[in-house]
């Protein structure tokens, strides 16, 4: 084991994440967690409902020598739920009823049945729920967020955290179990991680592999001594350096050196991402938006912003020749002269957008997500951007975006608020 | 091993999913086609870029005596990709380098080159893609879909599969990995296994458990004798059957005693979605929205549909009194006297949208996303609808939805899906 290194393993149960019905929240919320406690995620297992395959993921993250193993889900109060029960086992813990946890679940299940005025048959419900306070020997209980208790189980060198599945349950719990005394003491192994994560739009990857090389070749920086993680998401690289103590210099010098090397593209430093900083920038301006290809994807993410209507008036999604000219006034001699989806169009919608919305701050969207609809000269991808201002600034764009329909809608909106970004700062 | 059982474990590399910075989509991809094939994933494990860990995850998988292991990712052309080497290790087969593989990528480079009217470097980037050309002695290669072969490598009573990282690599090479010798022979021994999936739309999950206890007891039929898995799905609850050829009038017997006992909630017993059927319903209509809360969310589940300008005449996203005025012709007084959120100012909304569009169906959506907004007696997640057809039949309703800002935009484009399906049905 290096020096002020912990490792960790991962064990989230449920049938429904293994066959791929619900997409596992857990796995990867708890692992980034860890990570800025300096904690090293080895591996993240996802087993069925089946006693047998969870006992041996846990015998193999033992065997891998982990210090910390965490669980999620079978905590609930079916006979399918067995977590609590085989961690005891792989402790050798033997499960005892903890008649305090026993009382609280109780009380918690008596709320519950009056708040949706349920008929309430105690005893059965009851004796489904005192598995849930079956804990090992031992243990530390963590109180409920739905009804089932968390655990903190010493198990020889290593301490096992017991999670819930629901994301909603485990995330308020977390903080909990990082208090105990057991888990204390694994953390304090480890040195924190520190991070930063840097945004950009408009760069390839593989610039910013080259980009690493030359700060290391060139200006001569230590880069293997952080770690960098370069990561395409939505069509913008988020890049994350993350350090320990001693190597912050070496972490700063990697920022500065992408940076200077990708000014123009990079529009965050901080992790901030397009859409909070578009929120910033429009207080006490007036957005109109009119969408064609994108049909709302851009008023769905400036509204998924609380307190949006601040600065939100609206959206005119206009999908036809019909509704571009009543709700947006596009002159319908310009449509049948270029086409809905052209530069001249998307300017007239704009206008429109500002006019229809008595906006101040307009951008409007319009092109061909397919798989059909291309035309000579503009293929499916072809989509015209126009962001403007009520005094007539404006910046108009033509892009052929690549993928499929919905990666071109998404990466159009994407677009979009980069636009707006350009244009208020 | 249970008769006609194969199981399988899926590995999945990658620093990057394991510090939850991208979701992994094949661990669940792949577990769900094997489940298809009547293959029982047992584990899923992600591990980071570290050679020690991919190989004990290996060995892990080789002991619990999986009949089949499917890796992702590693295959790349950089010293960190090593799943093909290790893959070879553990099967005790040394790597040689596949001089047709070589011809093979080189090809794709240059084209790629060519396309891309990249200087190409040829020497130093033949240099680093050679490493993609070796690969176990005796495994069958599967050729490059991006330039990283797949191999199927046979590894004593286990086959391994290996495949790239990139969703749109791995699926289209997954079927040509099931057509190799190896992989037929292990699935020669599986029964398939057969699946329905049920929706059903406003009804809790734990009435779900109670029909199936009823349907065992009260109906006699053998509801263990298949496979039920209910998933609470972004509002709506979906409840998969499968089951394996001697069982398939129990697993009808289950669709059945469901479906009587919610006939009222049960919207789809093929599988298809609530969009999907909306997208069918509209054919040969022309609708429009007028949206507030939902900011645009209920035109892209619309727009998400190819071929939906056939229908989908635009969206009057509006997110102040001014445009619900001006957009949607929501009379002032009105708007003074109910407020934005009422159902009066859904009942104006539809009918305005009706107009504005030229439509023959719409449907508004009005409430409060919260965190803030709310008023005396109209509490954060109180949201009113209205769908309406040109003939002035309506359905409204103004429930109140629960979760947060997000879970209630969602949920209440939700129900304005399931609104113009029953008003359309």
């Amino acid at each position: 084991m290096k020096a002020g290194v912990v490792r960790a393993g991962i064990v989230v149960t449920g049938t429904e994440v293994i066959t791929g019905r619900i997409a596992d929240a857990n796995g990867p919320w708890i692992s980034e967690r860890l990570a800025e406690l300096g904690v090293e995620v080895a591996h993240i297992i996802v087993v069925a409902d089946r006693p047998d395959d969870l006992e041996h993921a846990l015998q193999f993250l033992a065997a891998e020598d982990m210090d910390l193993i965490v669980t999620s889900g079978g905590l609930g109060p079916t006979a399918d739920d067995l977590t609590a029960e085989m961690v005891g086992h792989f402790a050798g813990r033997p499960m005892l009823l903890d008649e305090d946890m026993e009382a609280k679940i109780r009380e918690i299940l008596r709320r519950f049945a009056r708040n949706r005025s349920f008929k309430f048959d105690e005893e059965a419900v009851m004796e489904a729920n005192r598995k849930q306070a079956m804990v090992p020997e031992g243990a530390e209980t963590l109180d409920p967020v739905g009804t089932a208790p968390g655990l903190v189980v010493p198990a020889g060198d290593r301490v096992v955290i017991v999670m819930p599945g629901p994301p909603r349950e485990l995330q308020p719990m977390w903080p909990r179990a990082l208090e105990t005394d057991a888990v204390r003491a694994v953390l304090a192994r480890a040195t924190p991680l520190h991070g930063l994560t840097m945004r950009m739009f408009g760069v390839p990857e593989s610039e910013i592999a080259k980009s690493l090389r030359e700060i290391e070749d060139d200006d001569g920086v230590d880069v293997e001594a952080v770690e960098v993680t370069t990561c395409l998401r939505r069509g913008e690289i988020e890049i994350d350096v993350r350090w320990r103590e001693e190597t912050e210099a070496t972490a700063l010098a990697v920022r500065d050196g992408l940076r200077r090397r990708h000014e123009r593209e990079t529009f965050s430093l901080d992790g901030e991402t397009i859409d909070e900083q578009v929120a910033k920038l429009l207080k006490g301006h007036r957005l109109g938006l009119a969408e064609s290809c994108t049909g709302g994807l851009v008023a769905a993410r400036i509204t998924n912003v609380p307190g949006a209507s601040d600065y939100f008036a609206g959206s005119a999604v206009t999908y036809s020749y019909e509704s571009k000219e009543r709700l947006l006034g596009v002159p319908r001699p310009l449509l049948e002269k270029y086409g809905a989806v052209s530069p001249e169009c998307a300017e007239a919608m704009a206008k429109g957008a500002l006019a229809a919305f008595d906006a101040d701050v307009a951008v409007s969207v319009t092109g061909i997500a397919g798989p059909d609809g291309a035309l000579p000269g503009k293929p499916v991808g072809y989509v015209c951007f126009n962001a403007m201002l009520v005094d007539g600034t404006s910046i108009a764009r033509e892009p052929v975006i690549p993928g499929d329909r919905a990666d071109i809608r998404e990466r159009a909106g994407l677009v979009a608020m980069h636009l707006l970004r350009n244009l208020l700062s």
